[in-house]
């Protein structure tokens, strides 16, 4: 009798039709003599329903109220599921995330889990039931629902597997799994059937929209199986475990590509860390994410640097101003900030020791044309900044380049 | 500085538009000085969609869940109040049931107030802030939430009102306040500036669906004062609270009337106490309401009375069977159930003493040729059973029967 926590993301759960769906999935679960904890996100565009509506009201709702207001989506969810399980005659009942016992630290919108007391979960996952749980949200130290922000109901579920000790974590979605590339980009993208925690982490971080890299660092830590399958069918999916090293020594699991980034550059800044420091102290700050930082030596001597790295374009808006400011406050030479790039990552822990990937990588975009900008590496991934039109090619160029059709070269 | 507990229904928070009329409503008391505790529905339909996805996604959907899906309704109002008061430089918090301390007792769907402990928004009173409170819902023992059934919100108003010593309770709704009988069947009917506690529910019992009585009652006993008034308007409303008997000796209050109207006659049951047990033990334990009871001797000897009551025609199908049975049990003599009745009554502390009211309803009813099936009176009320259609002419005869327009004769 294994303990199962499933979670069913908003299209999963997005109809009336789709909620009798997931049903069936856990009542064949519950009915093969396993114990079920579904955690649950808010039906189809719930969230961004309430969020028109928030905005409609206000200018600039408060983050508590929407998090008051967010965490009606996954509550209803909950209800619904936990009904048509009981139509089913299968035994269940909804639990919030407070009501599970799952408090949160942290700004609201962005909270995270500081710990889980699943006393009530346990009680009736002994009494037989099946317990939906509403993914997303938590109770701060003020009695406060709070929301976990991106990817918070993949985090939810997996916390939960891991205070429950459960014998897995199921994650159901819209797509069968992990594959080597987007398939709308690569038709012949191969599904994985086991990744590394590491490289799905990478290939979440560097743009794979399959799970959310937080809740694949929390399986990591507290060394829970993460099963990735389609809601939709019973394809066998994709399991993210530690994978013994001897397994993929030869190849890189997959490619990721970012299509929301924006390149800024700082010229003629003073050489030294203060430069790095003023720069990047009030983008952090400000909670903006940077990624690829390149420093070069502006070769002009006078101990000038140019600093160039990412943001998400979508953000240019909030940075332009920081940056401008923290130029000049520095005396650097001059900012320019353009749009229109992309990113495009190979990741495998194949790559671990072993040079030249990066060389066949820029090799295969150079072929095709397409132009590098910035790069930057570490030792599971290399990640090149490229002008955004040419991502599509880019991804099946690289896809074909490391012979990921075949299970790598 | 006075403290203030309004509630907003379904209606009044009804659109985007509303809302923010609502906070403004909310915002030009708070700028007088005065500290504010608003109370709200869910929008609009938001109760009755909840309940159609419940009824499609199950047959028999459970009540515990139930209460968790409607719950919500009201929590998305708070919130968008909240932040619509926010939007007017309003310090504003909302908190659900729960986080207001409504502690509840008895079954999911129709629940009590069993206690409120308001430490929570008295502090937030104390640093200035409005109180959003969701209405309609509370925590049970069990740490469920639960609905506190039909007129909940004003119950929750009310409540808090006592709890919290407010200095009033302003229950606002989409009509102007309490009217001398319904303005659409009666044009001339005259809204009343203050009425009693007791004459007002009776009024809401006998169909005025201005307000609920249960919260009258607790108003009541509490001696909390409510004032019921538009909150589309500036009109200034009915306030109910105890009347000094010297305003009204001479009249009536108003006229109600309650459409949903079914007679069930149990003919040539053995008489006795068994009889009346056998028969209302059964459906009061299938919670079914039975009003209007009217027990006749058959007058064909062998000690055998007819037994005559109203209930909702709307569960005239629960409640057909539980009758045959209990009929059948006593060995009485035949079941007759019909629908298509109403009830009209004139409520007021006037008749209190003074007899000769019930002879001028019947006249005038008689007069209009309007035929009286059953009468039930009490201190301050009598009531007709009478054909449905014959309701608007009803209505209108003993307005005018009465002098209501005028003041009462």
């Amino acid at each position: 009798m294994a303990l199962v926590v499933q979670k069913y993301g908003g299209t999963s759960v997005g109809t009336v039709e789709r909620i009798k769906a997931v049903a069936q999935r856990i009542a064949r679960v519950h009915a093969a003599g396993d114990r079920v904890v579904a955690v649950v996100s808010a039906m189809g565009h719930t969230t961004d329903e309430l969020l028109k509506l928030a905005s409609a009201v206000s200018g600039r709702p408060s983050l508590r109220e929407i998090d008051q207001l967010l965490a009606t989506g996954e509550e209803q969810s909950m209800a619904l599921v936990a009904m048509a399980l009981h139509d089913l005659d299968v035994p269940a009942i909804s639990l919030s995330g407070p009501q599970a016992g799952i408090r949160t630290t942290g700004p609201y919108g962005k909270s995270r889990i500081s710990g889980i007391h699943p006393s009530r979960a346990l009680r009736a996952l002994e009494d037989g039931k099946v317990v939906i749980v509403a993914g997303f949200q938590g109770l701060n130290r003020l009695d406060d629902v709070t929301t976990l922000g991106r990817g918070g109901s993949d985090t939810t579920a997996v916390a939960l597997a891991a205070a429950l000790k459960a014998d897995r974590c199921e994650i159901y979605t819209d797509v069968d799994g992990v594959y080597t590339a987007d398939p709308r980009l690569v038709p012949e993208a191969r599904q994985l059937e086991r990744i590394s925690y590491a490289e799905m982490a990478e290939l979440a971080w560097r743009g794979a929209k399959v799970m959310h890299p937080r809740a694949i660092e929390l399986g990591k830590l507290y060394g829970v199986d993460i099963l990735v399958a389609s809601s939709f069918n019973d394809n066998p999916g994709t399991l993210i475990t530690e994978v013994a090293p001897v397994e993929n020594v030869n190849t890189i699991s997959g490619i990721a590509y970012d299509l929301d980034v924006a390149k800024v550059t700082v010229a003629r800044a003073p050489a030294g860390t203060e430069t790095l420091a003023g720069l990047f102290g009030p983008l952090g700050e400000a909670e903006i994410s940077v990624d690829v930082i390149v420093v070069e030596s502006a070769g002009n001597g006078g101990g000038r640097t140019d600093v160039s790295f990412t943001v998400a374009e979508k953000e240019l808006h909030s940075v332009e101003p920081i940056v401008r400011r923290a130029a000049e406050r520095l005396g650097a030479g001059g900012v320019t900030l353009a749009g229109g790039f992309a990113k495009v990552s190979i990741v495998g822990t194949g790559m671990l020791n072993r040079p030249g990937y990066a060389a066949r990588m820029f090799k295969a975009l150079a072929a095709a044309g397409i132009e590098v900008q910035m790069v930057t590496t570490s030792e599971i991934q290399v990640t090149c900044v490229i002008p955004r039109e040419n991502v599509d090619e880019a991804v099946r160029r690289l896809h074909r380049a490391f012979g990921l059709e075949q299970g790598g070269v």
